[in-house]
């Protein structure tokens, strides 16, 4: 089947802005909820959301194999497991309805006003149930960056790193759409030169730039994955702010990872980008070398030349672009993430997130954390308002931006922004 | 309001067998299927299971503030949000209901037999939807063996290890009941002496002795559970066989913790029992030794007395009896995990798991694991058949039981069983 979404000539009769992230050739998937407390999922053209459990109630999706109340949800698990078939029918369909050579929607106002919203008119959801969030470690610029600055440089990289796309499990219950504000985190941490820890509000909090994708039901338990397979498997796209506490991160990390320094908040971009979306864009990761083991081995292109920017907002200040990164940068595929994952059994299921890692490229200006930019402190970050950051302040905002840029085309995941307010804490 | 369901006098008009698990004083809660492919909340008493919608649908409930289909559920996770209250009067009703001096269910035929199912033709789920799995490290014994092992002898417990019950996130999407076999998962290892990892079956495939705690709606984000009030969040416990494959284990871990090798398969007991039941086992803990921070400070006994036993059965031959431990030789209590786990603000909800971490004690016939009990290899087992076990061999089932037992009364967890299967992967 073919993506006739991605027709870069086509133009929608619905206003897109230049440099918007939601031109009609991208149609990204979320929920959301109207003015009038109505939770949906929905779709995205310029500054319109658009409600798709409306679209089918009036009949627009005919001909689409979907159950009456797939749309009629609070998450988009259930389109999630009709399976790649299905999205795409969808996504192509949608591009047809907003086509601006189509009538029918265009010239029904009843319809119109049953179906789209202005987009500051209604508030974005979680997209989906997370029922499984794993999180990897797939930057080679990173994990050197981390390893020269904690252990050796000349060593950076741990034996394993070039060997397997190293992940571990992070905590659902508290990752959170965009525009949720966070409060920074207390806990031990050890010191400088101590050797009995101390408790109180983290002094290192940190941003990472990450993407993340979410699957459809992947596979039984005690099957795997083919890597051939593994792209069928993936719905789409976000971008992933994994807050981190450094400080306490150092102290309880060893031997399990870490835990509490994670746990406390995980923002995402609500708008879920389709890998058929982001086809155009499909560009080469980095050679592999040593070869990797077959089960990781893969032919063809499968990294996506999405740009990446991080910016920190102080309280009362202008903001400032501290990060310029590329999903391409990494060095382990989704692909090879997702056949990795599963290559022991391990069961995926419909809306599971699998995060990237932190996305740093080899440029300074690239590293994708407060703790590279700044080399753990020593190198502080001049901010608009004459402050200096070495880590995250107190009412610092965080946002991130993605997207994707050809002759044809921009498209993109809009931001994941967050405040970070004071801690607070009983006990 | 007083416990009245563990009044130790009291006997039921269901035959309860002696050294049954599951006498009137027990009355856990479970998830069951009948034959006619009806699932169900439910209770068990002797070898009877109790279908605890049927009981509210006939008005046995009558009086206790329930919605109409809260036991009418394929998970408990409703029913755990309904709160202690909750959870002490359906549990003291069904105790009277069933106290041999009340006749109203015991002598109607009609209601008994929509009620009650013999114990096998009932098959047992998973008892709750588990969105969030956590396995902590608690036992100092375990963590000093494991240190001896694979660091150093005379600085077993890593810095970090009296401070902070350490813990780390598992996988939720393969936490399967009891009865469910499990295959021997593949992945990558490092062969001793060598730089260059092979792939393959696991040759360490081991069982971890645990136990596991569900939890209520504890929290909301950025808010923490005081250590005093921890207890009124824990609905109930379970045995956990936290399945480990120690050769993947090795390789992977480093930097982030345990990943595929944990990931394949963790199984628990069907029959969640509930705190209020094992209220007559509180016993003391190990003592603390530095004193913890201010919010992991409590008073008062927090341990239970329960024993366990984990049994290897090779196919066709009888179980042996690996391993006698106990829950109250645990370090840190679960109060103090639950205080841990959210003193950054991370969120707990209703049918989140916690695991204990293997349960060693200091004798090296408590030992919780394989790689304890063999003392990574060096030791093999004797088996019945005349073979020999250092790790688990395919075709083996490991069962694990737990039970308490006073003057008065013996009740317990039943059974978590599941037998390994060969390898099997496509790629």
């Amino acid at each position: 089947m073919i993506i006739t979404a991605n027709d870069p000539k086509r133009t929608s009769w619905l206003e897109v802005m230049p440099n918007c992230d939601f031109p009609i050739q991208n149609i990204p998937f979320g929920v959301f909820i109207t003015k009038e407390d109505v939770i949906t999922i929905g779709t995205r053209i310029g500054d319109f959301a658009i409600d798709m459990n409306a679209l089918q109630q009036l009949g627009y999706f005919d001909g689409i194999e979907l159950t009456d109340s797939v749309f009629l949800q609070d998450t988009l698990n259930d389109f999630i497991s009709c399976g790649k078939k299905t999205w795409r029918e969808v996504r192509n369909r949608i591009a047809e309805i907003f086509d601006n050579n189509t009538p029918t929607l265009r010239d029904n106002e009843k319809h119109r006003d049953a179906v789209i919203f202005a987009i500051e008119d209604i508030e974005m959801q979680l997209p989906v149930l997370i029922g499984d969030y794993t999180d990897f470690y797939s930057s080679r610029e990173h994990a050197t960056n981390v390893g020269t600055m904690f252990r050796d440089p000349n060593n950076a990289l741990l034996p394993n790193w070039l060997h397997i796309p190293v992940g571990y499990h992070g905590r659902s219950s508290t990752i959170i759409p965009s525009g949720i504000n966070i409060k920074r985190p207390v806990g031990q941490t050890l010191p400088k030169g101590e050797t009995v820890p101390v408790f109180g509000p983290s002094k290192r909090v940190d941003f990472e730039l990450e993407t993340a994708f979410i699957t459809t039901d992947g596979n039984l338990m005690g099957e795997n994955i083919p890597i051939d397979h593994a792209e069928d498997f993936i719905f789409g796209m976000v971008l992933l702010n994994d807050w981190s506490a450094r400080d306490i991160q150092t102290w309880e990390y060893v031997p399990l990872g870490p835990f509490l320094a994670k746990n406390f908040a995980t923002s995402i971009s609500p708008w879920i980008v389709t890998l058929d979306a982001l086809e155009p864009f499909r560009t080469a990761s980095p050679k592999q070398d040593p070869t990797p083991f077959p089960y990781l081995q893969q032919t063809g292109d499968h990294a996506f030349d999405i740009n990446l920017e991080v910016y920190i907002q102080p309280e009362e200040s202008e903001a400032k672009l501290v990060c310029k990164s590329n999903f391409k940068y990494l060095y382990w595929t989704m692909s090879q993430q997702l056949a990795h994952h599963t290559i022991n059994g391990c069961r995926v299921n419909s809306g599971d997130l699998m995060g990237s890692g932190t996305i740093s490229g080899s440029e300074p200006s690239s590293f994708g954390s407060m703790l590279e930019l700044t080399w753990a402190g020593k190198n502080p970050i001049q901010m608009p308002d004459n402050t200096t950051r070495t880590f995250i302040n107190d009412n610092d905002t965080v946002t991130m931006k993605g997207f994707c840029k050809n002759e044809n085309v921009r498209l993109g995941f809009g931001e994941v922004t967050s405040k970070l307010l004071a801690a607070t804490v009983k006990y």
